[in-house]
């Protein structure tokens, strides 16, 4: 791979994300090369993703180029790359535009969807983790109503305007109320012709509550305004298939549906030449120390979703969420520079500031260390929190703008279908 | 096709573009019944899509959900269909989702890339006629930039940084231009380790001038603001030929490229059954008389692009542009329900509000009836009339917000590469 020659040790970091992203600008301004890896050329926010699927906001507002972020630093590198193998031996990245050696290697391939080994449901279900899937997802949303118009199979329309959300996660819970919003507010206007009141959103979880991982309260008042909302939330049931057609569950229950979103899990995106038993751990997750070596390694790192820090105090390792993956990437930009120096590293200690997920208009559940709080505060306390993230100025201001049109006219207007094809994945 | 029953005579409007919603418009509260068709569920703001193309703006800022346009009004439908034919002998529009009976029948169709029939040069150039294509060709122009950092062999290099533009209309020269701002602006600081000073921008242009049909001193200004930008200027030169690497004139000229896009013509966009000879003239338009009725037919009309309306005053028809589009459409939105009611139709006449091109930061030509200005002035002017003419206030919003910020930044944040594969159209 062409990258300039340099007389500073050379990091390379796999991933553009939150990780990838926080220790890349740690390390911009350091006595060290910098070159990262991505096969995106942009950096998804991918909590505003479901966003994007219901046509709230435009894919461009939520992503932001990498070679942006990272401009005028003279020592980094960006490459459009798919990183294919890491050869441990030879301390070398092997991708599709060629080798590349590196000094210092971090793991910062984030997270994929898990279909637990289920290939029908891999093959037939619409995934949320990147602008493609999501654009695909909102296509589909789409043509499903245009095609309900057409057909006088009362089946086939009532699978089309069915929709069924397996995973009662933020991912989950937030688009499935998004949904419904769309179902009050815009269907009846832009489908005059069909009677929009028939269709149905369902979210499927296995456990018995909501928003695991968040307080019994914000569980319980999310499931709350979902049902006011009119989503049928299915507590205790796991889907077993999905062909298509039908979903089949652990019970009785089974939905006729032309759309399955899976958001029921995610695993570690581990990469060949680091993905041997000894280095995995629960859920396909790169087992790391405290300064987020990788087992076995002093000079190979791992970060966000795709590191497992297991310990005393996280027995599952940190949330996969931005937090975790931020500060990891914050504290990796010092503790490499000290590594590198032979100085004492200092141990991740994860600062959880709280979770929040929103529901619809007005309502959400905000859980931080001292407060818990539901409703409009929490829904205005959300939007700033995702406004303040995102990165880029004009990512923020165009973003505000959508959503003080979509909240005074109730409306979402990025609504272009914009594939040829039903189901043809984009990626 | 199951369109709801009605006692008012249907209007079937195929095309959902400017002159076609201009049409649904003025109908959408009369006694008649309203069916678009068009293959694309939004209505695209085609003199913006230089700006998608080149990352100023978002495609879903310069789209508009049909829906949405002509929600509310019950006589009104919209189908997301393909129309394959159009069977004058039955008063029926075949499409790829079934058969429709009409009463009258709108073809407003508008219009498509004219390769001459050089098939060579249609499979390997780039358009910009729709919003994928658009979508592509900002994909293409990034990953090309990519690949030059990649490449060591200094000819494919250059092929890569070398743009060449075929057309010196308004799209030619308005995409020329953009791409010299990026050049200037944003490569030196995304590319570092890319000599981006070797980037070239070409425009050929068959005859002696750019911008036919504005005004001399529009054409000449534009060619000095295209010079002052860096831009390779190429009059009287007529490409003969593109096999993906080369592009062969008609003189002794060749260019060395990656990037071949093709702005050099169009051509109605004509539909089976309506392509006869006798119903076709100049540039493949369906001959119209002064109401827009197709020559031989009384209930069959074709609006926009796609017409052509030959008189004295316009031997070769009105320009293919939105005014004539939305002009014709309005029009007749009045004269088809004189004619239902046997009426006096009003005969077109076009009102001729201007023309204008920008070329880029504060330099833009402007031809007015009284006046002719170019520069500072007519650049905002240009920006405020496509403002005004943008369909629906979050677009207007969003696009002032990123005109704004890219006017103060210098910059153009729209630029994800997203699709997988290189020339891979999305349609």
């Amino acid at each position: 791979m062409n990258i300039p020659k340099s007389s500073f040790p050379r990091v390379v970091i796999i991933g553009g994300g939150f990780a990838g992203v926080a220790l890349a600008r740690k390390l911009s301004k350091k006595e060290v090369q910098v070159v990262l890896l991505d096969k995106n050329n942009y950096h998804t926010f991918q909590p505003l993703l479901y966003q994007v699927s219901t046509g709230g906001l435009e894919p461009d507002s939520i992503a932001y180029p990498i070679r942006k972020i990272l401009k005028n630093f003279p020592n980094f590198h960006y490459r459009l790359a798919d990183v294919t193998e890491i050869d441990t031996n030879n301390n070398t990245v092997i991708t599709n535009i060629g080798d590349l050696k590196f000094s210092y290697l971090v793991v910062a391939s984030g997270s994929q969807t898990n279909y637990f080994g289920n290939s029908d449901i891999e093959k037939y279900s619409m995934a949320m983790k990147t602008i493609p899937q999501s654009l695909d997802l909102r296509s589909l949303i789409l043509e499903n109503f245009e095609e309900a118009l057409l057909t006088s199979d009362l089946n086939e329309r009532n699978a089309l305007m069915n929709f069924v959300i397996v995973g009662g996660g933020p991912t989950g819970v937030e688009l499935a109320g998004a949904l419904a919003e769309i179902k009050k507010g815009i269907l009846p206007k832009d489908y005059p012709d069909l009677d929009t009141r028939l269709a149905r959103i369902n979210i499927i979880q296995s456990s018995g509550s909501l928003l695991k991982g968040m307080s019994d309260k914000a569980s319980a008042k999310a499931e709350d305004f979902l049902e006011k909302l009119g989503v049928n939330i299915w507590k205790n049931v796991r889907v077993t298939n999905y062909d298509g057609k039908t979903v089949t569950t652990n019970t009785d229950l089974t939905f006729e549906t032309a759309t399955l979103v899976w958001a029921a899990g995610v695993k570690g995106a581990t990469i060949k030449g680091l993905d041997a038993e000894n280095f995995v751990s629960r859920g396909n997750r790169l087992l790391v120390n405290q300064y987020n070596q990788i087992k076995g390694f002093d000079h190979i790192f791992a970060i966000g979703d795709v590191a497992i820090m297991e310990s005393e105090a996280t027995p599952y390792g940190h949330p996969m969420m931005a937090q975790p993956a931020i500060q990891q990437g914050d504290l990796l930009g010092e503790n490499l520079l000290r590594f590198i120096e032979n100085k004492t590293m200092t141990p991740f200690v994860y600062k959880d500031k709280g979770s929040m997920a929103t529901i619809g208009r007005n309502k959400a559940v905000v859980d931080m260390q001292k407060f818990k709080f539901q409703g409009v505060f929490a829904w205005f306390v959300w939007m700033f929190v995702h406004l303040f993230f995102l990165i880029g100025f004009r990512n923020r201001m165009v973003v505000f703008v959508n959503w003080v049109y979509n909240y005074i006219r109730f409306d979402r207007e990025a609504r272009l279908i914009i594939r040829p094809f039903k189901n043809k994945l984009l990626e």
